[in-house]
């Protein structure tokens, strides 16, 4: 017999007796046209560019595994449409771009941004082949800097994801726009996984972000109809450090700040980051990201605006832009989802309850995809105009020190009750919404709460992009 | 539901509801050995390389999908035979070339250029196994600077495909060869296509040769018993000028001057190239052509001989080496024929009125194949030694300013006569052709055809290659 | 009908009527897991790397077709372990080197250079998920700058195969690696053929090691229990030189001096390089292999050690390093072997009596796959502590001038003579054997031994690695 038995048993010096394929889990990891998957994602909007990406000139993009060209025309509206003309299938990148829509240049067919043809040169006046076609084009907005299509059903369209967090006052966002040459769901799903902070970013290689990480957080995920908030908390000192990450389904995600230094109280402080993660394809990924800097959430003004855009952020190891060395000996979060390959094989993974979170992620939309596989329409973010959608991400410090009983349980019940501060306040708007949480969580404070922490402003070095 | 119904109406951002695959029509696009359209290419000569790319080193090529190594013998005479070695497989790339034929360079076997073997050093004097096999080869004609080879049957060779317009009098014929990343078909189908030079090149983008051509031609299709020829007939001013083009099945065509200025009378201007569209194999294309120079078709010398040759000719847009965005802002044949795909789409696309030649040749082509699938031979230049094959390629203006009646019906009559008059010379050699042509049109004439227009000698700006 | 008539009738430019297509022998081509040949590999050690190519960063490498990372622990220990971890499959050449194994960089997990779950931080102290999987993992072994692996069953896993030659006395062995981008199968023959050293290395393109090749050889073959060993003799004036290879199944070979004069008699000279042939996958290979440095073998001492190393040796021919041209002109083993396509095809060759050894080692291999998928397990080498395994790779040369009779004759019953001398004797040490095979073939000199050859000293022109 030839066939090895395959066994997982730990058996020592056991390759030959591992399974070596590795089974792609195809209905979550599939996103082009007619896949279950690719069917789900075109029920959202999707960032896929960032305007300071597109010239004067048509550009060909590549979103859920379809080739586009997108392009501004000359009054200044975006159009995009499919890549090859539906005429004879010139690229439609060689247009020439119009007052209204775009011209093909082979047979100069003019198209609307809508995708429906306004001339037909050549073809006899009354010809009747402008009503029996069009070009394939999908809706498109530009917010801030970034350019968001809805590829879906053209009767179900959503309004646009308005988060909170991009109304917030007095705050400047930066968009910026990273590849990952592996599938979607390997990026997206490590904004779930708290737990490889403390390794990969922490105590693997060397503080990445800051020392407080290398500490096991106590994570407690809720469910909502849209997603996930999770608590993700940690004793540093005298405080309860609570930072609130955001999964809402299926690939939209929020997380604390990332520079903070726990040196004192804090409510309600508000994402780092709003991000998305828009497949291109099965195997290509763009996380596409506005970084919020402010002085509420930043107040060191440790964030660099100037160091966000194309291919670039201001922290640590969201690139594989650095020497292969340098990213052996100090992984990012980009060489771990990279390195899972160009699409990871859930069959081959053994999770442990540190993946909580992942597992529960996968469950919610292998329900929604198979949900939409019978005909029940996944529920979609529906902002409140001027508030936006309400989000957790953020971060609340507490100064609560170590009592007499079991220290976990005190910072898990207190994780709790900002959870339920934060779930009670949200249909109010940022600063009615702060103080209301204020008001709820000061008085779990066990000392002064103005009182800044002497030993825990210092202690943090950060590996920041130069 | 989640399969998106798929419609062509023109509904607005139906992008959704488009078909997303491109399928490809196999029958016309697949061209190596065994396939029906690979077949029936293996009934006609091919060019495959210019001269001046073979050294005295073996050349791997590659043509109808197969790969080949080139040769020249010490003798001087060319072999063309399958790449690897009848005996063990080594590649004769790295054969050593012999007086008469080549020798393998990993056990030394000789072989003559038509494939057959000459010496097996190291077996037996007497073994019969230089009787049992060969290697394949196939024909080679080299013709001023062009080598073409016949991959066919070789009891079914055709005579070598010499044209009339390569035995043109005081004519200089300089090769070019131009590669494109795409099926054959949709660089040959361009010549079929005369309304699209009304667009790309010089609507579009502004005049690539000139200005005349955004005028919408009259065109006129006739089909002969080797293919098509067509006018291309316009107004310009006082004259009417047409334009005459040759495509021979499969892969053959002639055009009119590359450089016209529509200035005065002519009759029977000949071609200003003669071409072919040979595959490398269904995603891989070249075309090899002959420019002419003489004084008779480019009287004001505005072609460049010297910039002509491998990945060069010297009219515009007929490669991908300028830049990109210089390419997008004024697209060239070439933009638009790759940018079609690596292969085109049939059924993706909407043909109109004016894709009326393409669909022509199609259906040639298609019944052609489709014929030599049922062991129907398909019919052969047969060029009579001396005159070689009569086309009609090249320019023809007459002096007939607009009447009282319908202009469109006064011009697709005068190209009629002339088509006509082509087509009852076409047994003659080129001076008398030309005569008896001159005879027969200048009645038509309703001005002094020698009288030189002063306003359309200058006109014209072209885009030369620098 | 539109398909060919295929025929291997010797027909003169009978191209079209060739084969087309180049079957590959499956069986005895893929080395993956799972495949027949696959398994048959993996009952062996296999070196696939130098030393001086791992730094003190994990490495990813590939062998036998499977994704590996190799380490050396901060202990100086050596693991080499599947890529993927086996808890999210996050790539382990990013992995943190350990005292003792390595740590996953994405959620901390360590494991032991046998594949065994060290910790698991994170997980509930109890978690019994460490008892319920590994990592896997392989044996590896450092010995002169080499490291291999053995990658079967554990329960069958030979002894190191420490050959005889590997254990010479005042031998320097100096390694090198170099890569191939083709099949094992066209490097690993390559060594049962001494034909093509006539014409590859001597006759087609001139001498590459020395003019004495251009002789063809008189070759006798052997088989053994472990593989083949074969002589390979020629008359180099008043002199018999017998060349012995070794060919250990499947993929270990040796050969005589890679510099020899045969200016003066020698007994029981020994390889110039104990190699092997490492399937990287199907389609890559590695020639790994020692070359010998010593006074008795290369007495002038015409070898470089310091042109040996990764991808570099120090004779001819062996990578494709040098210009195209330049290889055109002069192919190598590497040209020859590569040249025949990323997997040759031996149902399109056409083999002759030359090509027996190549025939013999394909059925011994052949079957000893097919033994295999029968439960029968390869037979391996055994070596004798101290003396390593017994091979015969090396030169002897005899001064045996022409007689009266067949000189072939005279040639083939003294190789066989020395083939007895050299099996009788492989029991004994070195020195010994060699006293044996000496006081066993002196007497077969018709004259003084001793003497120098002044002809045969001088005629050689070596081309040696600048």
């Amino acid at each position: 017999m030839s066939t090895p038995a395959v066994t997982t048993r730990p058996i020592a010096f056991s390759g030959y007796h591992q399974p070596k394929d590795r089974p792609v889990e195809e209905l979550t990891a599939q996103v082009g046209p007619g896949t279950p998957c690719g069917e789900y994602m075109r029920r959202f909007w999707h960032p896929f560019l960032l305007s300071e990406q597109l010239s004067h000139r048509p550009k060909v993009v590549r979103v859920l595994g379809e080739d586009l060209v997108l392009y501004r025309d000359l009054s200044g509206d975006l159009g995009l449409v499919h890549k090859h003309c539906a005429h004879r299938g010139a690229s439609l990148e060689f247009g020439i771009i119009a007052e209204h829509g775009i011209r093909c240049c082979y047979h100069g067919w003019l198209f609307a941004n809508d995708g429906t043809i306004l001339e037909t040169p050549g073809e006899p006046p009354a010809s009747p082949i402008k009503e029996r076609f069009c070009q394939g084009a999908y809706p498109v907005i530009e917010h801030e800097g970034v350019i968001f299509t809805y590829m879906g059903p053209p009767h179900l369209k959503p309004a646009f994801p308005m988060m909170d967090a991009m109304l917030m006052p007095n705050n400047r966002m930066k968009p910026y726009l990273i590849h990952s040459p592996c599938n979607w769901q390997q990026v997206s799903e490590n904004s779930m996984d708290p737990f490889h902070v403390a390794f990969l970013h922490t105590r693997v290689s060397g503080p990445q972000f800051s020392e407080v990480f290398a500490e096991l957080p106590i994570i407690d995920y809720h469910e909502t109809e849209l997603g996930f908030f999770y608590t993700n908390a940690r004793r540093v000192g005298e405080f309860i450090w609570i930072r609130m990450h955001d999964h809402l389904l299926p690939n939209f995600s929020q997380n604390g700040a990332i520079f903070e230094n726990v040196s004192k109280v804090r409510y309600f402080g508000r994402p780092g980051l709003t991000r998305w993660v828009t497949p291109v394809d099965d195997h290509n990924t763009y996380v596409i990201a506005w970084r919020h800097f402010n002085d509420r959430d930043d107040p060191l003004h440790q964030g660099r605006p100037e160091n966000n855009g194309v291919g670039k952020t201001d922290f640590y190891g969201q690139s594989g832009d650095d020497p292969y060395e340098v990213r052996q000996d100090s992984p990012g979060d980009w060489d771990a989802w990279c390195s899972l390959g160009k699409v990871t094989s859930h069959e081959r993974e053994h999770l442990g309850t540190t993946d909580r979170g992942v597992a529960f992620l996968r469950r919610r939309i292998k329900r929604a995809i198979e949900d939409l596989q019978r005909g029940i329409e996944p529920v979609k973010p529906d902002p409140v105009p001027g508030l936006g959608i309400a989000t957790a991400g953020g971060d609340t410090i507490l100064r609560i020190p170590k009592g007499e009983g079991d220290d976990r349980e005190l910072i898990l019940k207190t994780s709790q009750a900002v959870a339920a501060a934060y779930v009670k306040t949200q249909h109010l708007p940022d600063e009615e919404r702060r103080q209301a949480i204020t008001d709820m969580l000061a008085p779990l404070n066990t000392a002064d709460p103005g009182q800044i922490n002497p030993d825990h402003g210092k202690i943090f070095e950060f590996k920041t992009v130069a």
